[in-house]
């Protein structure tokens, strides 16, 4: 048996379909010798002018307003960090800890919004989406209860396990309602009226039910919900991993339960103010 | 044998430090259980009022001025996308392709930033923060030029495979240089004049040294360089992986070579003008 | 405002559940100051002892027999790779070109696994755990069926898009059946016979549906068999890694409609056969 | 402005490379209509005759013997885990407490392999590459061990900080050197005998070398070691990642120094022997 140079890596009857690759279209960028063109707009005359918020025309297709740009601005803010103690922050930390790559620090802390941490603000913008523009708000929320009840699921959006109140959320909501009409907002609120009643007590909107909010009224495809939570919250992974790299033992045991903090005072927080 | 529950995961001897996790401490963040205090600051308050590039201090520590926030910006804006032909963005629609999830695609284009796309700026700014504030850059250009090939590399920052003149980085080093000392724009230029003399035709400053020399004037970590580069290109990635979803065929073989464009149009660029 | 060591990365009331981590166990691997027991095996003797398909208690908690070992060990090699041109491939490969690090290469060859390609194994599963032991497998096929269309799915395992006949997917259900009752077997092929049926021609068994039907004969949980692929194709992403760094040029547009075969010579198999 | 279909995705000079992608070839698998082969062996002759290790040929090119395959066998085997507490798992079991996918998991447990954990094989395995034949394997180990501190690097396979002692280790290089002739066991060795005097105590050859030297006695391509040990322990991920899911609590605080054991019993090993 002899080499074989010219024998293709799939070697299918002509009807086979495996290198056969269409002709295929894009609609988000187009590069020349000198210049990237991002849904029409040339990067160079971008650059400097425009914010990066302001290039949601990359997700949506049109032109962004300066107030829709500020509203996505805000959403980025909101997520950019939750502290040490979020899953996707140790983990990231732990990958910092093994002196593996940034990017892989990165991506393990992306890796690791699931349903139950960051990877559920598009769910929220879908169950937002069949809110009813007139109509009954507590009968469509009762109704979005019982149908996540029915698949085993949780309204996403409402409640946190560590804050019994998410000043981020009202304060999201606050400003979404200034700039667009209060539809969505009055719908989240809908759904954590009828979370409460479930439980016997007041839940809020988390951050993920704000984020939906406000992106739904960007009139953004939900698709982009967890991307967005995801760039946001990646500013802060990345302090995370130089923080790890620059102060940690290589290796080191990362306990949650024994971290402190040591950054920039805070008036009327301090260590006496701990209940343990 | 029984079941022996108590029994340590790790049985180290009372020497052994499997077990044993120090105390540690972070200055980025600390939450309450109503609040977020990102480098003091409380994101309530950030949200709507700061922009998202303003968020510099979480990791610089300090505050940034205006100024500084919209270079940060410009430099996101600058690497948001670089169309479909990008190797990550490659990477992102074929795992969009195989239905795989959102996450798995954003990480999975994040990954694909190696030393010779998007994983380089770090580098490049490592090098940057070598060159003398008052002396000869010349000199010093030749220095780095021969250490980077005696250790078999490149020069990162210079030259592009596709781009014989790149206006986005043209235009970044004017912004960087409207907004400080033009000391950094001054070396990134004499590297690429040294690669010049040794290519023997001009090779231009990419875009990774316009963001190099962007980052760098503003007081950064050159540990944040790669991660600076991976969030704005998120952006364009997302797009990405949400086109390819709604456009393309599950499953299809994905052929870089037989890609258009069919977004907004853009004056002076049609069909004809392609020269082949 | 000054600095304040001691204070609590998270601030909470009594009450809060941030920093309180209840005490949790493992039952799958103890290790002391020498050794590493995995389900209640000493690693130091199973080296050179045991196979690694006889590992398998590791996922299982009981000891395997040798022909259990065997048949795992039979569906690692039916997975271990499908060509250049397989969407994973073509993910690490893209990343290789990038000079990314092995390891990024790897995760981003796994993270394409998705619910068209490769992570179909544990589904397929799962449906295979509801056919009855004795009873009508063809109303539970069209039972399985309709359910699957109800929900907008296709039943996995069935058919593949390059492949009308799968040969490794007939070997592997030979080789299971050997050593098994049939009872999987037969419920497989009833589904195959209702998609046969529903699209007017003869659609196969494929190698997911095989593996399915391997896995679950060997008592495994569903959850693993996503897990058994990934593992069995690692093998052929590192080898897909190491090539393209080492024959590939950097950053070279990886075209899968331009690929070719070169290696060992195959009888039968040679240029002119191909159609086209 | 219109649409304008038909114009390329890069719009490249008639010398740009942008979308010119060159023919290129694999030595690895070839697929037909029905078939897929792997260095020239059908996959579906392979199932159920070869075993896994036995694949080997994939990576090597060439056939492997029953005691090479024996070797690699052994080489999974001894990498299968290490327990809750290694960072890899803890960062699996994290990311499978938020409910994000098992491919995120097993990715971003990959991801955690960083120079000072996993992927240290290969280059361990480069370093043994160097060692003479015949010659003065002290003076080498002088060189090697000098090298190394002179680009702030400590010598990899040597030393681990939990065992002082490392069972695993001692045997692999056991079955090796049974299969193969010594010298990379002596080459090992000499680098621990080095590292030894240095610290002045006794400091073993850990897993890492001793995989280094059963993957160099096979003649493995080094680029090929850290994959070796991610397919392994791949294994025991998997088992973190449905362990965590089925009995932890989701989105707890995972306490790597709160962790028991309560698997199958182990003779001479219970809870009063913990020191603590």
């Amino acid at each position: 048996m002899s080499e074989q140079p010219g024998v293709r890596a799939h070697q299918g009857s002509p009807t086979g379909s495996a290198h056969k690759a269409a002709a295929w279209s894009t609609a988000i960028t187009v590069t020349t010798d000198d210049r990237v063109f991002v849904r029409g707009v040339a990067l160079d005359e971008a650059i400097g002018r425009d914010s990066f918020p302001g290039m949601l025309r990359l997700w949506r297709g049109d032109e962004a307003t300066e107030d829709e740009a500020a509203l996505l601005g805000a959403c980025l803010v909101a997520s950019i960090d939750h502290g040490p103690l979020s899953p996707s922050a140790l983990v990231t930390r732990t990958i910092a800890s093994t002196r593996a790559s940034p990017m892989s620090g990165l991506a393990g802390g992306i890796l690791t919004f699931g349903e139950l941490h960051g990877a559920v603000v598009t769910r929220a913008m879908r169950i937002l989406a069949t809110a009813p523009a007139d109509g009954d708000l507590g009968a469509w929320a009762d109704a979005s209860f019982e149908r996540e009840r029915a698949a085993g699921q949780r309204l996403p959006g409402i409640g946190h396990r560590w804050h019994h109140r998410d000043r981020r959320a009202e304060r999201l909501l606050e400003v979404a309602s200034a700039r667009s009409d209060r539809r969505y907002e009055a719908a989240v609120r809908a759904l954590a009226e009828r979370v409460s009643r479930h439980t016997g007590k007041p839940v809020p909107v988390n951050i993920d039910g704000a984020l939906a909010v406000a992106l739904t009224s960007l009139r953004l495809d939900p698709a982009f919900g967890d991307f967005l939570f995801a760039i946001g919250r990646s500013f802060g992974l990345a302090a995370h991993y130089v923080e790890e790299q620059q102060r940690g033992r290589p290796m080191r045991t990362i306990d949650p339960t024994a971290a402190s903090y040591d950054g920039v005072g805070i008036p009327g927080l301090n260590a006496q103010e701990d209940g343990r």
